[in-house]
């Protein structure tokens, strides 16, 4: 990290939400679930899948909580009508997790209803890690009763290891593995960039050798080669596996892997609430900040 | 990479000719065929055997492509005078490549005729990714007639996975694998510094598994150690791979390799079309080109 980049890195509280919107606007779809129609329809144009969010987290309101139900229903019969390769991600503090489990879990189960119909999968999104067990908990509920469900693994939880020996004994599972953005405390994740790096690797041979579907989300370099090696070295169909980006993340890599034959999903977020999944994003990536704040004083 | 590599990197295309004049004389024998036997003979001496390059590439005469031929047999034939531990290493776009595939075929069959009554081994280069695949279908085509012939694969590429795959379905293989020089696309090749040694390392895992012969052709100090874990796992017999560097790259390594029991070969290059090996050596390691620079500097 440049001192530039550290430098932006540190003032990221600080940094005003404007900015933070004008981020937003390369990897979010836009407000609208029409912004979100059109994105998918661009991607699976190329080539791509998609997987929509409903932005929005940490609901504190059972009114919201069921909207966010309600939009999330508008969404399946979008993606039915306009014949979308996509399914949905939704996450449990925006159904209601904070407030009750079981409010939360009937929430889910509402989803799933309105999914199952058209066979269509959905990806229970994994947020910071005091929601971990709760959100494993209603993954395990709802599975029992609708099988196109999976759960997220994050390579940066030292307890993801166990979480997926565990995940594994209740065959089938489609899971995604990512490396986690959320600021953890070094008893809960690993923070060394080398030791998730092959946190994720280890996580990734472990699944898919025990014939997981696993959802390889990463953009980073050397666990995308990790990800092609082991396609390779255990003869994989390509229905075994998925990569998976974030909206607005190296677009020509993802062209790369599709015209090498490998299945790709997108992650489409759209709605008003944006703020919390910007600022992750920015964290995560302080060049792009960095970028903003040049061209806004450049503009001056 | 430094700040000042970095300047001096992006300064490359616009270093002038005799710079790189200087550079070359480090990765160079010389200009004439009586350089390059000289420089066998002293390798030899010090346990090394050789392979001999006439510089050029990208021929665009069919006369040129000639006398590259007429060049090739009389090292041919200073090899076997000499008995130099030394075999030749050949480029197929100067050999007429980039003229008509059909005619590069004929005079690469005439080396292969030269060097046949020698029971001398004729490595093919690999060049840049727009002739990949004319090269390895020439290489095909006279495997058929003449076996002490080989390949060459390369880590950054993309398709070198599903090459060697290929190239393997069709034994016995004698291959050399190196990184790569060229500067290709992302979408052809691998371009973070990590995945391509990822990629060298699956390689030749799985080409030494697979039974062929490799020419393990790095001066990665991680490779060069992944080589020798390989040698022991596998309990390979000294005949079964061999180590390659170029002229001019640190020779003490090579010396410490031969002390240990591998046979290990010098790549020669001679002849008055140094400019554009030289600037790919060059390109590939920019601290060269600085030291070249300081040194200038220092002298006014």
């Amino acid at each position: 990290m440049s001192l530039f980049d550290r430098v932006v890195a540190a003032s990221l509280p600080f940094v005003p939400k404007p900015i933070v919107g004008m981020v937003s606007r390369r990897y979010i779809a836009g407000e609208t679930l029409a912004d979100a129609v059109r994105a998918v329809k661009e991607l699976n144009a190329e080539g791509a899948a998609a997987t929509v969010d409903v932005l929005g987290e940490d609901t504190k309101e059972r009114a919201q909580a069921e909207r966010t139900v309600a939009e999330y229903r508008r969404v399946i019969e979008a993606i039915v009508e306009n014949a979308l390769q996509c399914n949905i991600s939704i996450k449990l503090t925006a159904l209601g997790l904070l407030i009750d489990e079981s409010l939360c879990r009937d929430n889910v189960r509402a989803i799933l209803a309105a999914a199952r119909p058209h066979g269509m999968f959905v990806r229970i999104d994994m947020e910071d890690s005091s929601v971990t067990t709760r959100t494993l908990d209603v993954y395990r509920a709802v599975r029992k009763e609708y099988a196109a469900v999976g759960p997220v693994l994050q390579a940066y939880m030292r307890r993801s290891l166990a979480d997926a020996r565990s995940l594994l004994a209740e065959p089938p599972l489609n899971v995604r593995l990512c490396k986690g953005i959320y600021n953890e405390p070094a008893g809960v994740a690993f923070k060394d960039f080398e030791v998730v790096r092959r946190s994720y690797a280890n996580l990734l041979g472990i699944l898919l050798r025990a014939g997981a579907c696993v959802g390889i989300a990463t953009h980073d370099a050397p666990l995308l080669y990790e990800g092609l090696r082991l396609v390779d070295e255990l003869r994989l169909a390509p229905e075994a596996y998925e990569f998976q980006m974030l909206l607005g993340v190296i677009p020509e890599m993802r062209r790369v892997l599709i015209s090498e034959g490998h299945r790709l999903r997108v992650y489409v977020p759209f709605g008003q609430n944006w703020y919390g999944y910007s600022r992750r994003r920015l964290r995560e990536n302080p060049k792009v900040a960095g970028f903003v704040l040049k061209n806004m004083f450049a503009r001056r």
